[in-house]
């Protein structure tokens, strides 16, 4: 009936998305409080921090001692974001992260001239001058990133020809610096997709690129996130970025009802109940949201979190 | 790849629901407001009011008041809840509603004993009545639908013969009273179900009574709500209720994070963007979810209201 994987691997984006968007203060204390809470539930690989214009973004002005601040479990990768070589050095000097370079094409290309004011050339331009950066401090890159993959709120639908064209250029721009991609993160941005969407695309870009690993990042503005993750897995997909409790939101997609990615215990949730293994125990990440509600102080969009997990009630009605 | 339907059905049940959760009080003349504005979009369906005890639930002591307010507009059914010949008989009295009765059996025994103290035989023997009462009032009956058709609270997962056997009781009661289900509903009252066991229960269900139309009632506590649509669409379903804005809720799951029916807006820009027709009006939809917002002074879970369609970014784009 379906191509649902066995297991899959969940990248938490919840500290770097959602501290970034949040409006009042949150201490360095509760910032790691959260990421020391995530490291216990068995999630593999968490993004802490962004480091980034303290003036653009002053919510991200003690990256460093955030990064300072949480235990590393073992077995645990801690990533963060960055968007030039400043950031990318600021990351380096913590000696606490697992830092990997990516490339980053945009299958919009108004969306990138609003976004970065860069051309689709001028970016294919920049992604070289990236790689150099990332030989320069001997990080390795397997992994590229489209966003607007699915559609633009500037551009309308993006057509899967174009969005095929965009990830042969960046295969082209790795090989040309022998260094070779092996995942590609295809992320509705602006939350363009729908289920048939998604299968269609990710259908076509398997097809084409066969050797690639496809990993989905879903923003939920519309109230698709899961229901487009549920697509991904029915194609295979086994790697999907989330955010804890739904924190977060895209500032820069201009658009006033952008919510974040979807929400990690809901995407748990359902690959438990469909018995796809994610490694992570729901009852500590359900925890863990509502630790996130109590430290941005408003609710959060996840639902598992308040309408709770199904296993304390097939627990407390006696069966297993 | 799947077995999408060329259209679908939505019984529009905001009214109902939404209104009678609510804890504060809302003027006749809102819920009115409501209704006249649903009623423009496109919906053949409404669920206006539930003709029930006013003391057990106050917020609908104004149902008549509330019934001979709304503007019927041609080709649209306006329907109403009672639980008992008094509420029947009240409903048929406004002389203004679609009138048409189903017949209700309960998967979970004990969620039958706690909702309504009734054993599933003594349920069975209610449903004799509830068709002999139908009968007296003239009031056809094609139409069945079955609680916790997917889980319980109280009794954990049901198993699928057991719902096909319930289905198969519904269908000899009928039998023995000359009259013919034709609608079978499957309730996830309590937000058990996955896109997986949608699939799993819908395709049992229609192989062992392929004459059965089958109609899904997807409560959203778990954040399932618009992949398990969409999963049942998947499996050909082409009737769902749902609740415009996600208003409601079960008052008797005893859950205090029971969310409504899956959000009606949300539905229908899956189906608009996926190429299934609702014949609703996506644009006056969402106008009428904000205006449930405003009526009821509080936010509402809906995702599109907030996000907004996909149509107004394509004009503005200049494409189509």
């Amino acid at each position: 009936m379906s191509d649902l994987p066995k297991s899959v691997r969940i990248n938490e984006e919840g500290p770097r998305e959602g501290f970034q968007i949040e409006k009042g203060p949150i201490s360095t204390a509760r910032k790691v409080e959260l990421i020391d809470a995530l490291s216990e539930t068995g999630l593999k690989q968490i993004q802490v921090v962004s480091f980034v214009s303290p003036k653009a973004v002053p919510q991200m002005a003690d990256a460093e001692e955030v990064v300072a601040g949480f235990k590393r479990k073992p077995g645990v990768r801690y990533t963060a974001l960055w968007l030039n070589e400043k950031g990318l050095v600021r990351a380096l000097a913590t000696k606490r992260l697992d830092i990997e370079g990516s490339l980053s094409l945009t299958a919009s290309e108004k969306f990138l001239k609003r976004n970065q004011n860069r051309t689709l050339a001028e970016n294919v331009q920049a992604q070289h001058s990236i790689v150099g950066m990332y030989k320069e401090h001997g990080v390795p890159v397997d992994r590229g990133s489209i966003m607007a993959a699915f559609g633009c709120n500037f551009e309308g639908d993006i057509a899967v020809t174009t969005l095929l064209e965009i990830i042969q250029e960046m295969l082209e721009i790795a090989e040309q610096h022998q260094i070779k991609i092996k995942t590609i993160s295809l992320a509705d941005t602006m939350a363009w997709a729908t289920p048939a969407s998604i299968k269609r695309v990710v259908g076509a870009v398997r097809e084409r690129f066969p050797e690639l690993r496809i990993n989905l990042h879903l923003h939920d503005t519309r109230g698709m996130g899961i229901a487009n993750a549920y697509a991904g897995l029915e194609m295979g997909v086994a790697s999907f970025d989330a955010a804890v409790a739904g924190l977060g939101g895209c500032p820069f997609a201009a658009h006033a009802g952008a919510a974040g990615n979807v929400c990690t215990e809901d995407l748990v949730f359902m690959c438990d109940e469909m018995g796809i293994e994610t490694g992570v125990d729901l009852e500590k990440l359900i925890e863990a949201a509502r630790l996130a509600e109590d430290i941005v102080g408003h609710p959060l969009p996840g639902s598992v979190m308040k309408g709770g997990s199904l296993k304390r009630l097939r627990t407390a009605a006696g069966v297993h």
